[in-house]
C-alpha cells in the first residue's frame, strides 16, 4: 500500500479516529464480503506515509484476478490511500513477522525560503548549513546490531535491540534525505535517529556523543524526535517462499509482544 | 516563486477570489510598506502550479539584504506559496515582456492503482499502456514556429502563433512526464498539446491527426484539454541585462493585448 499519512491519526486501529488500517478493512471488507483484519509490517505513527507498506489478510474464499481488484479499489479507497498490488501468499507468510528488513526514508528541506508546497506535506524544512559530513560519520557509527533504547519509546516487554544496517544521507540541491533500514524498528526509532543526527549536523551535539548513546538503556531525553511528516515507509523485505516457517519462528520469539500501537 | 495551485483561484487577481497574485502583492505590500503591482512571466490557469515563476515590481526604497528577506517571506506566507528569491533587476527587466522561453511540465501516472496519494496534487492519472513511441512522434511534429490556433482558448487580439521548442515525453517507472517549453504559450496551450497526445497515445487519434490540427486558424473542439492539476510551470528563461531591451521591443510589438488573464 501506498498512504498520504496527513489526515490519518496512524496506522494502527483506534475507536473513532480515522486511521489508515481502519479505511482499508472497512473497504475491504465489503469489497470481499467478509470481515477482513490486517496484518501489517509497519505500525506507523500519526502522520507518517507509507509508498511501500505490506498488510496480509485471511480470506475465506480465492482471490480472483488480482489487478482487475487493484483498479477496483483505486475507485472505491479515498484518494490518501492506494493498494498498488494484491497477490494470493503462502499460509506461512506474515507480513509482520516474515519481514526481514524494513527501508525508511526521511525527507528535509535546507532552502532558505522553506519547503516547495507541494512536497509540503512529506519534507521537514530545516532553513540551515547542515554539516553533512559530521552526520554520516555520526550515523556509520550507529550501524551493526545493538540497544537502541535511547532512541526508543517505552512498550513493555519489547527489546530495543536492532541490526541496524543502513543509515546514510543523500543530498540534491536543497533537499537531503535520509536512507534508514534495519531488520525492524522500535517504536519512534527512526525519527529520534534522525532528530540526534540534526542535533550534529546544526553542530549542537558531536558523534561522540551519538555514539555514547548506544551506551544509554532507556529513553534518552537529549535526543529530540523529529517531525512524523518527514517519514516515509518505502519498503519492506520478505524471505523466499521456502524460508518463511523458519523466519516466523525467530522474529516471534525475538520480538512478540501484547497489544502496542507503533513500531516495528 | 513556487506554489500548490490546488487551493488558488489562479494567478491573476480577481475580486473576492484566492489567488497567487493576491496573496503575494498583499504580503509584499505589507512587508515593503507600500503599495506593489506584480506583473508575471506565465500568468497560470486555476489548479496550476509553479515550482519557477517570476515576477517583478517596482520598489520606491532600494533592496536590503534579499536573502533576510526571503526567510521572512518564508514565515509571513501561507505554506502553498514561497519566494525562493529576490534580486535588484535593471530597470529594462520586465517579468513578461523580457522572458524568452517558458518551459512547462505535465505529470501523469500511468499506473493501474492511480496516483501516489503524496503526489496526487500535481499528477493525473491515466490508467493505460500508453504508446510513448507514437506520443514522441505526434509531438517533434510541432515543433517549431506555427499557428497553434487549434491548441488556443479565443483571446480577442492575441497571437496565437508561437516557436515550441521543446515537447518530449520522459517515463520513470509508471510515471510519464511531458517537458513542454516555448517562447510564450496562448492560453490553454499546454493542456491542449498534452491533451492531443494523450489522443493519440491512448490510440483515439493518429500522428497524422496531430499535425493537420497546425492548419487550423481557430480552436479545435477535437482537443480535449488536459486537466489543470498535472500542470506546473518550472522555469523561465531571460536573456543577458544588455539585451533585455531589445527583447521587450519584440515582444510587446507581437504579443501586447489589453487585460488578459493567462496564458503567456
Amino acid at each position: 500500500m501506498t498512504y498520504d499519512g496527513t489526515d490519518f491519526s496512524g496506522w494502527a486501529r483506534q475507536p473513532g479516529l480515522r486511521t489508515v488500517c481502519g479505511v482499508l478493512e472497512q473497504a475491504l471488507s465489503t469489497v470481499f464480503r467478509e470481515p477482513v483484519e490486517l496484518t501489517v509490517a509497519g505500525r506507523t505513527d500519526a502522520g507518517v506515509h507509507a509508498a511501500g507498506q505490506v498488510a496480509h489478510m485471511d480470506l475465506t474464499a480465492p482471490l480472483d484476478d488480482p489487478s482487475r481488484l487493484v483498479r477496483r479499489f483505486a475507485r472505491f479507497l479515498p484518494p490518501d490511500v492506494r493498494i498498488k498490488a494484491i497477490a494470493t501468499v503462502p499460509a506461512e507468510f506474515d507480513a509482520r513477522f516474515s519481514a526481514i528488513r524494513r527501508h525508511y526514508e526521511y525527507r528535509i528541506s535546507t532552502a532558505k525560503y522553506g519547503v516547495e508546497p507541494l512536497r509540503a506535506r512529506d519534507t521537514v524544512s530545516v532553513p540551515k548549513d547542515l554539516d553533512l559530513d559530521a552526520m554520516r560519520r555520526a550515523s556509520a557509527g550507529l550501524l551493526g546490531l545493538h540497544d537502541f533504547a535511547a532512541f526508543c519509546r517505552r512498550r513493555d516487554g519489547a527489546t530495543t535491540v536492532r541490526e541496524l544496517q543502513r543509515f546514510d544521507w543523500v543530498r540534491d540541491g536543497d533537499i537531503v534525505t535520509a536512507h534508514v533500514s534495519a531488520d525492524a524498528f522500535c517504536w519512534s526509532m527512526v525519527r529520534s535517529l534522525v532528530g540526534a543526527m540534526l542535533a550534529v549536523g546544526e553542530g549542537r551535539r558531536s558523534v561522540e556523543w551519538t555514539v555514547g548513546l548506544l551506551e544509554e538503556r532507556e529513553r534518552s531525553s537529549s535526543v529530540l524526535v523529529a517531525p512524523a511528516h518527514g517519514l516515509s515507509l518505502v519498503r519492506v523485505d520478505y524471505p523466499a517462499d521456502e524460508d518463511l516457517a523458519e523466519r516466523n519462528a525467530v522474529t516471534r520469539e525475538v520480538r512478540a509482544v501484547p497489544g502496542g500501537c507503533c513500531g516495528d
